[in-house]
């Protein structure tokens, strides 16, 4: 058996798998490539706290099985995660244990044949956004080495950063799933809370922790979050309700910037001018830039440091911290160990806020679809991280704190690099359960995917093409507007349709049916985009003769739309040659 | 204008509407006669805190619209509830002031046409089960003025089991929308959390209070549940998920029932008969019993009073009642400055408990559609309360408190009466969102509704014709499946359709199709349940030449169902002669 090197640029889920697919690389070539970089790197340290064992990863390799959705994929995973027989140690030797079981997730993408080479390195008890807290080593930037790769979930992020892995899982309960994104070049999710499982994951502040994915592409990134997330009937316990709203990118989308005021670069010159382009990008994909007040969120960012969320983290390992471990960061025990200050009734206050805030930011989201922020201000050397560890960590926080708070996903996507070679990285943030629109228009920001693709439309959108009484100022309109369905298109449909009056309708309405043999002048329709978990009481109310089947379009698109079934028109008026309903009703009036 | 004496049996709200719409009564009449029984009995004190003004009242009578849902219904809401220009108390005059704001849900109501009659007394602060905590005098159960009306919401309850109102509002933390209406014989309505507008109300435990009904029937607390709940829009944040299998109970259906050592009647001796009744007659619905674990609910209720929660209460007004106000109640007041002792990590650690205990009880409802409890083991003497006023308290709460932690609805139900005479009640309880089915249930508990009335099928579960390759074993089957559809009904069409071979379909797949002019033996269908929202998705991935359309059954009744479109039967073989597609296949498998 031979091993090859495996370069950084096929390190990704699509480039393994085509190679894979075409015979160019075995899953075994690249693992053992893997392993023998890592072994010969010395690489075990900074950025693996545990290896899986070399053999077993091989033994997958060659069980390759093509029918799996991530099939001789190599990853890793942060080492708050269980995995059986491996030590969990979340950055902290003394507190580590060998796993009996394997997290869930974890599982999922082993199932999904994906190959795991070991634990990543962490902000010890994932309690910081920096990767210096950990007797395991400082992580860096792989952009510069004497700047911090940010964290808490290090060594997950260099690992993919470094073409170790394809991708990796980190965990998020402040930003420590996109800060070491925006560090190292990648695209970091912080999917909707809830939706993919952390059982098997060692808490940081439970009731926010959420799993996150690193990758190279966002296209890799959803592949696995495919597959990690759980089912629509596994969702777990507390996590945020569907908006009724879900962001569809296709047409007409709003992304809102805060106030030039309210941005905080902290001493990052280039900063302003980088994000300057992120929002050009977006204006270029389609967007409109909405200046939004951003004082909510602000608010909402500083509850989770200064408020009673850090009883929290106290909860889950502060008897352990106040045992005095040798081994425990001075940072990560000052923060947790301070978390004995707050009372119950504080907890309740800081809810009752959080709640008054997100109905204020929930005003902010009716005007837009997405947000878009720095990823962080700025990057520090890990020489100013360790004069000042407290306080530069929450400089890192400003603009991801408040996501989970908000129960809000986010996708952190690389966008540009300072003149001295110094990462820059923006986050596109949504409603909860937008991951997938996320997902979308980050690959468009890359330039992975192409900006027209209107593939998100039919995922939270259906469009729906009327002809009759639901059209714009028609009688049954309403039907639509309450449902939150807004028109994208007017136009016509093929000339393979007849128009009808149905007799005996109250309101009038047409049916519309398509022939074969018949051709016409195409009828006009409105398209309305009606929001998915709309769409079936939508339908339930639509009376006979009428159904909702396929429309096709002038434009040769077929789209969902109303129908008639051919006894409805069993002696009705063909009105087709007016070439729409309005026109007819309008001639109708004159008669 | 004369008064007229309203007896109680009139003052429904459907009786009153019936009355008003056939002229027998005018709101007027009844209006005034209730403010004449108010003042000539004395009721102002235990039952009535303050009156609103009898004029305008009066003046809205007059002003009566019969097309407003709710016109000319007199009703009265808790002292804990805003009404502009009226004092708010909370059941402490100290705390008192004057509203300048009505409620959103007092609003709603007043603006469908509801006239407010007055505001109720309450166990201070919402603290209390019982309706004696106030220092405006302690209510009486209607059935035996030395026994408790159950709290807090005492007033509410005894104004409408005395005939008073028609309804009222009450709020409900731990069961004080439950409670009471046990205790009059009513039926008490505790809606899912976050449906219905906790603005302008005083909290209790913020985070779990909710708005509840009181109504002599479930059919009148379903009319003002659906004028008070707010649109899926404005559903408030931290309202519960909706949840997958919402409940239909118009086919076999089961409920919960906990083995009997985990029933516990606090000494009353008939309470186990009437609770077995109160099974027999679930079961002569149609429900079948299934005995379940009730440890975790026992363990979240316990939680309630126990754990941190009280902090809220404390968060609340804790303040206030640390200030030693002079008409402070004392157990309330031991209560909430109780609120203190807790930390904030005691808070994170119940919340990660509380998540355990979800889940248990997740398995629980996998088995059971809804659960069926006494609303309380027994009911005590007001004289019994005031000796031992905590315990006796927490015994009340044994089968209410945990249904807000857990995020559940549930409808108290009148149950029977003692051979002495006392009242006793149970509830049904229900995932979030349930509340529609729960009620509807209730009405069939009560006789008000037929046993067999099915409307609730239509409601949650979209009824879907098949009959093709939707049918059982049949390949696109799992569709229905996956989004957990049930089978319901295998049967024919009326004879009107006709059923064609579609050309060029993989799976094959036939068309349906509905004829003015030819009869046939009408087509082998299976009726399918699909859950309301996974109708949507389904309907958008019905290819054409195929529709949901409307579908009539040999029966006569129409559902929805697969139809197609004329143009794609051109040229298709008619097989309408072979009575349905599974017979068809076989011939031609045979040939």
């Amino acid at each position: 058996m031979t091993s090859v090197k495996t370069p950084i640029d096929i390190l990704t889920v699509s480039g393994l798998q085509a190679s894979y697919r075409s015979g160019a690389l075995t899953p075994e070539q690249v693992i053992a490539g893997i392993f023998d970089r890592i072994n010969a790197s010395g690489l075990l340290g900074p950025v693996w706290i545990s290896l899986a064992d070399e053999d077993e990863a091989l033994s997958r390799a060659r069980a390759w099985d093509p029918d799996k959705p991530l099939a001789g994929i190599p990853f890793a995973v942060k080492d708050n995660m269980d995995v059986e027989g491996m030590p969990t140690t979340a950055g902290c030797p003394s507190f580590a244990y060998v796993a009996k079981e394997t997290a869930l997730t974890v599982k999922k993408l082993l199932d999904a044949g994906a190959i795991l080479i070991g634990k990543t390195n962490m902000d010890q008890f994932a309690t910081g956004l920096v990767g210096t807290r950990s007797p395991f080593g400082a992580c860096s930037s792989i952009y510069d080495d004497r700047y911090i790769s940010g964290g808490s979930s290090s060594g997950s992020a260099v690992a993919v950063a470094r073409g170790l892995v394809a991708f990796s899982l980190g965990t998020d309960t402040a930003g420590s799933g996109r800060v070491p994104a925006a560090f190292n070049g990648l695209i970091g999710l912080k999917p909707t809370r809830g939706t993919i499982s952390s059982d098997g994951v060692i808490p940081a502040c439970r009731s926010l922790d959420c799993v996150s994915v690193f990758a190279h592409t966002a296209e890799d990134a959803e592949r696995v979050w495919r597959v990690a997330r759980l089912d629509p009937t596994e969702i777990e316990a507390g996590a945020p309700v569907v908006g009724r709203r879900t962001t569809s990118l296709a047409r007409a989308w709003r992304f809102g910037v805060p106030h030039a005021e309210e941005l905080n670069f902290f001493g990052n010159a280039e900063g302003p001018a980088l994000f300057r382009q992120a929002v050009k990008r977006l204006e270029a994909l389609g967007g409109t830039q909405v200046l939004i007040d951003f004082a909510p969120f602000k608010e909402t960012a500083a509850l989770l440091y200064e408020g009673p969320w850090v009883a929290e983290r106290f909860a889950a390992v502060g008897e352990f911290l106040a045992s005095e471990p040798p081994d425990a960061d001075p940072s990560v025990t000052t923060i947790i160990l301070g978390g004995q200050r707050f009372s119950a009734f504080d907890v309740f206050r800081a809810f009752e806020r959080l709640d008054a805030l997100k109905q204020q930011a929930e005003q902010v989201w009716r005007e837009i679809d997405v947000m878009l922020l720095p990823t962080t201000g700025t990057i520090y050397t890990k020489a100013a991280v360790a004069a000042d560890p407290i306080a530069l960590n929450t400089n890192l926080g400003y603009y991801t704190n408040f996501v989970n708070l908000m129960d809000l996903a986010a996708v952190a996507v690389p966008a540009g690099l300072t003149h001295q070679g110094l990462p820059f990285g923006v986050s596109i943030i949504g409603r909860p359960h937008a991951d997938a629109a996320l997902l979308e228009l980050a690959a468009r920001y890359t330039g992975e995917r192409a900006a027209g693709d209107a593939r998100q439309a039919a995922r939270d959108y259906v469009p729906l093409a009327v002809v009759g009484a639901h059209l714009s100022g028609q009688p049954l309109n309403r039907q639509l507007v309450e449902r939150g369905a807004r028109l994208v298109y007017s136009g016509r449909t093929s000339s393979a349709y007849q128009l009808f009056e149905l007799p005996g309708q109250a309101p009038l309405k047409p049916g519309l049916l398509r022939s074969s043999t018949q051709h016409g002048p195409g009828i006009e329709v409105e398209v309305w985009e009606v929001p998915h978990e709309e769409f079936g009481s939508f339908v339930d109310g639509v009376p006979p003769p009428l159904a909702i089947g396929n429309v096709e379009l002038s434009t040769g698109t077929w789209v969902k739309g109303f129908v008639c079934e051919p006894y409805g028109v069993d002696g009705a008026r063909n009105i087709t040659e007016f070439g729409g309903w309005l026109q007819y009703l309008a001639h109708r009036d004159r008669a």
